[in-house]
């Protein structure tokens, strides 16, 4: 009969095998087309900690936030100060709260006109679109023709796109899609409010 | 007939009602357990993100790696140097590369007792046990004593643990639980190593 520690060291070593194969077998690097979506926490505070490595790796970073919540404030305001990255918001308040459909879309479309002069400058290493996805879910944008931008960027630019309800179209066209799911939150069922640090 | 912009108008006002009953509701504040799961990416990197904002609100945070990889450098960089963070790095590369259980359990034995400590001090706004969740996996530390730390942490204490395979009993006691799912990822399809700003 095995020892837990022969097993434990059979299992270590296929492992660590496995993960030098893989490695082995990435070679090239490329721009990714990165997508964060799903009702769950997470997805701009992950687009965001990726912004942060890439300042630290001393590169340009562009970041259109299509929906300015009341939250993410210190976010902003430590990219915003960053003179590595370029930060534009749009959207005034949560969209639904404008009630008028007419005004979001042309609010949309003043942020996609500075996230394509962004993506095809060529100047940023990775391009945030922070809530594209909810932009594109109420259709205040075509999505044939934000696909069309995205694919044609540049071979080593990033672009991450973040928001509930990413389309298929766009999915199908990423490299890299995570959907952060909701598996338990307290605000419903704990009565619990936006805290600091956790939220915002 | 209604118009797109009457119906629009009508959806943004049930939405905007909602939005607002929701946060009328939650009226007070307390330290959360928060988990991160799953088998796709950002468990780490959203942690990070709002180990940025409690930093950004000026709040001290705790940080116990519990599983050093290659990678994630510069946040250990920009977090091990803030002033407002105390940062530590427990393993040996990732665990798999020890081949040795009982060394394994000695480093998160250290790396728990160092975790216990930050807990109990009541110094720290936050505390994120990076990788904890791995840890538990491969029974490296009794989940009912991890456990009974982590309920019995002062009331204001936000703790965060990330990693693959949350244990059941861990996501029954959390109060906010994501996991992140793997849709598509560019290392196993296309053959895409690890770069700058994405994965480190």
């Amino acid at each position: 009969m095995k020892t837990d520690s022969e097993s434990h060291l059979r299992m270590t070593q296929r492992r660590r095998e496995g993960h030098e194969k893989k490695q082995a077998a990435a070679t090239h690097e490329k721009g990714l087309l990165i997508v964060h979506t799903g009702n769950g926490k997470g997805k701009s505070t992950a687009a965001f900690g990726m912004a942060v490595r890439m300042l630290g790796h001393n590169e340009r970073l562009g970041v259109v936030q299509f929906i300015k919540g009341a939250l993410h404030t210190s976010e902003r305001d430590f990219l915003g100060a960053h003179p590595m990255c370029d930060f534009v918001t749009m959207g005034d308040g949560y969209t639904w709260n404008t009630q008028n459909r007419e005004a979001d879309i042309a609010t949309a479309r003043k942020g996609w006109d500075q996230a394509v002069a962004m993506i095809q400058s060529g100047n940023y290493r990775m391009v945030i679109l922070d809530e594209l996805n909810t932009v594109l879910k109420y259709e205040y944008l075509p999505l044939d023709e934000v696909l069309a931008v995205l694919t044609a960027r540049g071979p080593e630019q990033h672009v991450v796109v973040t928001g509930r309800h990413a389309p298929d179209a766009l999915i199908e066209a990423a490299d890299l899609v995570t959907e952060m799911r909701l598996v338990k939150h307290p605000y419903k069922e704990q009565g619990v409010k936006a805290q600091k640090g956790v939220e915002f």
